[in-house]
């Protein structure tokens, strides 16, 4: 299997609704981690964000990322992907609502900001898996 | 308090024998996520590499990396470390035994590789808490 493909055996890693680590490059050069909601669409992995934050804008200045999942129940067994970024409008929320209903809330009921959000895509340059 | 200091609150994510994410930025600049052992040392951050794993090289060409450690009860509850390395010779094991210990083994029973092993240090420069 080419090591762009998310393997089957860690998509559960993706697919629970536990966050996931993003790696951005930030403006003095440091690596810049965060816990994000994100969702798998097929082989890449899909997010939303607003334009305030600065992983936004580390991405539209270094659009390179790294995600990162562990198992909850095992923290030996972990997924990386590290990818290009393609950055997009979400101005019905599509992504932003696809990614509420998969970490079990709604559009309605979730208290984070609704503005100015684009739809981020990672997809893969290099996954490797441990565990 | 200033956002170098790694503040008592989230001391325990580090000193748990919890497995903690270090980014850092690969040669193609991409950033690297992999979980390694480590401990805390006051306001610095302690590992033990050998010089064989890509991260050390990684590290070797551009000394700034990020740590990121999660509360295993409370995905919501995390700790960001970002600095600046400093790498060390470590020729008598003193700081692989020293990791070690923290994640519950001995030298004697640890099964990885002890040849080539060097002391990485990270120096806050930036320390992000969440919840």
């Amino acid at each position: 299997m080419p090591d762009t493909v998310i393997p089957a055996s860690h998509h559960d890693l993706l697919d629970n609704p536990i966050p996931v680590a993003l790696a951005t490059i930030g403006p003095t050069g440091y690596p810049q981690v965060t816990y994000i909601w994100a969702i798998r669409d097929g082989d890449t992995v899909v997010t939303s964000l607003t334009q305030a934050r600065q992983k936004f804008r580390n991405l539209q200045a270094r659009p390179q990322a790294t995600l990162f999942a562990v198992d909850p129940a095992n923290p030996y067994r972990t997924l990386e992907v590290r990818g290009d970024v393609t950055i997009a409008p979400d101005p019905d929320l599509a992504t932003l609502s696809a990614v509420v209903n998969a970490y079990g809330t709604t559009l309605d009921n979730f208290a984070g900001p609704r503005n100015d959000r684009v739809s981020i895509r990672l997809r893969p340059t290099r996954v490797v898996t441990q565990g």
